[in-house]
């Protein structure tokens, strides 16, 4: 079987840090696939394939192409069913995307602006401009106003992660005892933000900290790989 | 085989209106198992059983005695596993767990100060004192103080919903196509509130107001009967 291509976000030195793309890499060697990334700036994206995916990840596994980091979930636990599953069922499927929205709408839009300065110094020098311009329309600031005062929005993230706290005083892992795709999406901010930000997320005592350093230590330690920060 | 008991919290006018056990009594219902209620005021709890129990819901199942909302759906689910699952798995019981403690740390939580003088003026005339002053005591006010301003604090509970919200755009239940115990843990605070307080959570055109309407109509519309708020 030919490896499944991956095409992955890339910063300056090699940084592969797209939290979507952060949750395939772990998806693949959950399900036990082999794999190869394509280091992918964000002005490339447009010339994968037939250039019609407008974001990252997209992979393609054969002749099939897929791009969007739950649609890419959801083929390889249809396309690979007897692999280890990243759902657990349909339960678990429906389940996870409740997870999925909490981490949305609650967690991932929370944080970016904090951090969004900071991935921009780490970009690719071609990146650069583009992102600073069209995250600052977005959100109708400078990245550099998005980062003021983030400090004061510590303890108010704090809160926000109270859910997931909370469950990892019961059990390791979103997913029980042993991983699932759930972790993985949630995981895929706190690589993001560790290969991009020295702004630290969570802090060591906190039980989510403690969690991201186990889902760091998972499938040999992918996610700890190549530059960052260490918090 | 004999009904399973459920004591189950009663306000004035037979209101059952404890967001706990309205996890229970679908839950039961969800697997096929007969039951009959013992309505219970807050004060006479402690003569229920051996006496050690400190909250509601109580069940009796034959010789056995489970309290605690958690724990009765975990024993049901393992003393009955041949009905429909409440869990949907392995997965889906760690994500359910998930579940609730968003529930807890960001729903109820965040709406209980709102309701708790209109509770306390449902309530049996003998727990109404002990009502006010044990909540007084836990929040650091006055129940009437607590409820001062909460049409202000519609906008935080609209934007504490969004997970639910987005998710009830893609599936009809948190449990997917059909509602499982995830639903009906989150849907208590709703019924609790419907059964004791004007104070409307959702408004019509909100899909979880929508989603709300389909779980009061699950197993035979129980959730909707007896007095309450129409909301």
């Amino acid at each position: 079987m030919a490896a499944i291509v991956l095409y992955d976000l890339v910063g300056a030195d090699d940084r592969r840090f797209s939290s979507h793309c952060w949750r395939i890499r772990p998806a693949l060697a959950h399900k036990g696939l082999d794999y190869e990334t394509v280091p992918t700036p964000f002005t490339s994206i447009g010339k994968i394939g037939d250039g019609s995916y407008p974001t990252l990840p997209v992979i393609r596994d054969g002749a099939t192409w897929v791009c969007d980091s739950w649609a890419i979930a959801e083929y390889l636990e249809a396309t690979y069913p007897d692999r280890p599953s990243l759902f657990g069922g349909p339960a678990g499927h429906a389940l996870t995307a409740f997870v999925s929205h909490w981490w949305r709408t609650r967690l991932h839009l929370f944080v970016m602006p904090m951090i969004l300065q900071d991935i921009h110094d780490h970009l690719v020098p071609e990146d650069q401009d583009w992102f600073a311009e069209t995250r600052a329309k977005r959100f109708g600031k400078t990245i550099g106003e998005l980062k003021d005062g983030r400090e004061d929005r510590r303890g108010e993230l704090h809160e926000r992660l109270a859910p997931l706290r909370q469950l990892l005083g019961d059990q390791p892992f979103l997913g029980g005892e042993a991983p699932l795709y759930a972790d993985y999406l949630v995981m895929g901010t706190f690589i993001w933000a560790r290969k991009m930000s020295p702004f630290a997320l969570v802090a060591p005592g906190d039980p989510v900290h403690a969690w991201m350093q186990r889902c760091l230590d998972l499938h040999d330690g992918i996610a700890r790989s190549g530059p960052g920060y260490d918090w």
